[in-house]
């Protein structure tokens, strides 16, 4: 394992100054006075400090860059990821840098094979996003470590972190049921058959089959009068679903929604209907983003431990590039952990 | 003005192909028929595309990456204006490249003066982070172009794109006296006197100082006594801050809070001393956060137009970029436009 680069921080820290001190003393800027310039210069330069970027490149053939493409920035499901991820990289004294794909296969395909920073300038990529599959991540990634943040791969050719999809889901409805909901439905994708969510997992289909088999523990239905599909997993398209349902009466008094994005726009629609949550509908949603502590009502979740998620993210990574060549560990897949944290989406009172 | 770069979507158009397709006749991928990829080779050579970015730098002498720091990207504000940002970047065959900096000037200072990507790396930063004043700027950006967003500066030193503070706090002020409000209040920043919201400006200042002027035309008082102070402006604080004002009753009908993210957090805590909006209380944000719409109540706001805020940064600091050397414009400051949108939080029923 190669010794990690010596930082302007660790520079600071030797020289007992702040990091913007020790930058301007590198950058002969004005604001301190030369002896103390002098002082930290020496002991950047005993540290073996370079604070040219390309010169240390070429020494250890690594950019410390980590490229993360995720398919979209202004959603809180992202906007927690991404900060998450960074906080990770930066924490690693590595750098991240991000790109959004708008689920766009092509952008997402374009981004990973010939972005400014594909070929050897970034030393791997982690990716949520639309449209790059194993098979194609690993044709276009020059070779380049990867990982997948919650993909489901038939054959495991890329590392992935999983959320916790299958446990997830079916701890969302036993808690519902759990809160005395006795007709429970579920938000999110078109109704799969029972049989058909064996084959070819994907993220959506764990977290249905983990919610039937709860329902089905419960001595609940499990069929197409159960699930309320959406057209996109989102605010809008929930809210608008939930309406269009509620015209004809909503016989529900609890709604699994697959996302949390989702569960807004439920709760959204429901108050468009005139229904009250908790009262009339419980509602729970999955992935914990940040905005649901502070909505009226605040929401129930499966939260997901996302600085896990993402140090379990990097530390994989940061394998993959200090494997010796040749010596590449094998991909893996691991699931991180969640809370259900119960808020007052689904109360009883 | 220099020829932009001939990008792989050019070539793509061009050959008639999708962007993958071309993406894989330039890196010999398989996929695609011999016959296919030496048709897109020719065309790419024609055009002078160029794979290679690093060779493509060392001809233009630029890189076409534009750098972008923010104080977080976990908050609503800011997950929109970075996608605004990346879109309008992006749309320019620019490449992004986002930094947080978690409020740090420090870290700030260190982002533009010595991350991987200073220097003569990207050619331009666009700024929305505490603790970057002109002055630092101009010092430590090593003749970069640069441009801030929303920041207030006595000598500008560097050119800004300025939020319609004072005018939309003032429209916001007038909105809920329009909407029946007798009683308005203040949440944001701690109370400053009339006289001295005139000495250097800052954000705040101005949305103060537009509302002032907005609560003295129509008769009311502005006084110590209408203002909220936060000690941060997020949901958390604004939550807390008016628990605790509500403890001796509230004696507002009407609450003009100085970003989204406190009006969210009033709100909430709103509904935790049994207030309900907008029957008790009236209350509109600032920025137009994308998920005030999905609220309960829904957010009326100042949504500021965040894709023409971000046209306009990229098209000044695109101008800085192209201007000869040594005929680089004048920094200068533009305000955007702004709607007020109405929502439920100060409906009238």
């Amino acid at each position: 394992m190669k010794r990690a680069a010596v930082t302007l921080k660790d520079v600071a820290a030797a020289a007992g100054v702040s990091a913007m001190t020790a930058s301007k003393a590198m950058r002969n800027a004005p604001g301190i006075s030369d002896a103390t310039r002098d002082r930290i210069q020496a002991i950047a330069k005993e540290m073996g400090y370079t604070a040219n970027a390309s010169a240390s490149m070429l020494k250890s053939g690594r950019s410390g860059i980590i490229q993360v493409i995720v398919n979209e920035y202004d959603i809180p499901f992202y906007s927690k990821l991404i900060d998450a991820l960074s906080n990770a990289i930066v924490s690693q004294d590595m750098v991240p840098f991000l790109q959004e794909t708008k689920y766009q296969s092509d952008t997402a395909a374009t981004a990973l094979s010939n972005s400014l920073f594909s070929g050897t300038l970034a030393d791997g990529v982690i990716i949520h996003a639309s449209g790059l599959t194993g098979e194609l991540v690993d044709s276009i990634k020059q070779g380049r470590p990867a990982l997948f943040i919650d993909t489901c791969e038939e054959k495991t050719l890329v590392s992935a972190i999983m959320f916790p999809n299958e446990e997830g889901a079916r701890a969302a409805v036993q808690h519902l049921a759990a809160q005395g909901c006795k007709r429970i439905g579920i938000v999110g994708p078109p109704f799969i058959d029972k049989n058909e969510l064996l084959s070819a997992p994907t993220t959506r289909k764990l977290r249905l089959m983990g919610a039937k088999s709860a329902l089905i523990n419960l001595g609940l239905p499990y069929d197409e009068s159960v699930v309320i599909p959406l057209k996109g997993m989102n605010e809008e398209y929930a809210r608008e679903a939930i309406r269009e349902r509620g015209r004809d009466g909503l016989p529900f008094d609890g709604l699994f929604c697959l996302n949390d994005s989702s569960a807004i726009g439920t709760i959204r629609g429901l108050a468009d209907l005139g229904l009250r949550v908790p009262d009339d509908v419980k509602v729970i949603g999955f992935d914990g983003v940040t905005s649901g502590e502070f909505m009226v009502p605040s929401l129930t979740t499966i939260s997901v431990d996302m600085g896990q998620l993402a140090s379990l993210a990097v530390m994989n990574l940061r394998q993959q590039i200090e494997a010796p060549a040749g010596k590449r560990p094998d991909p893996t897949t691991i699931t991180v952990g969640y809370t259900l944290t119960q808020r007052e989406s689904t109360a009883v009172r």
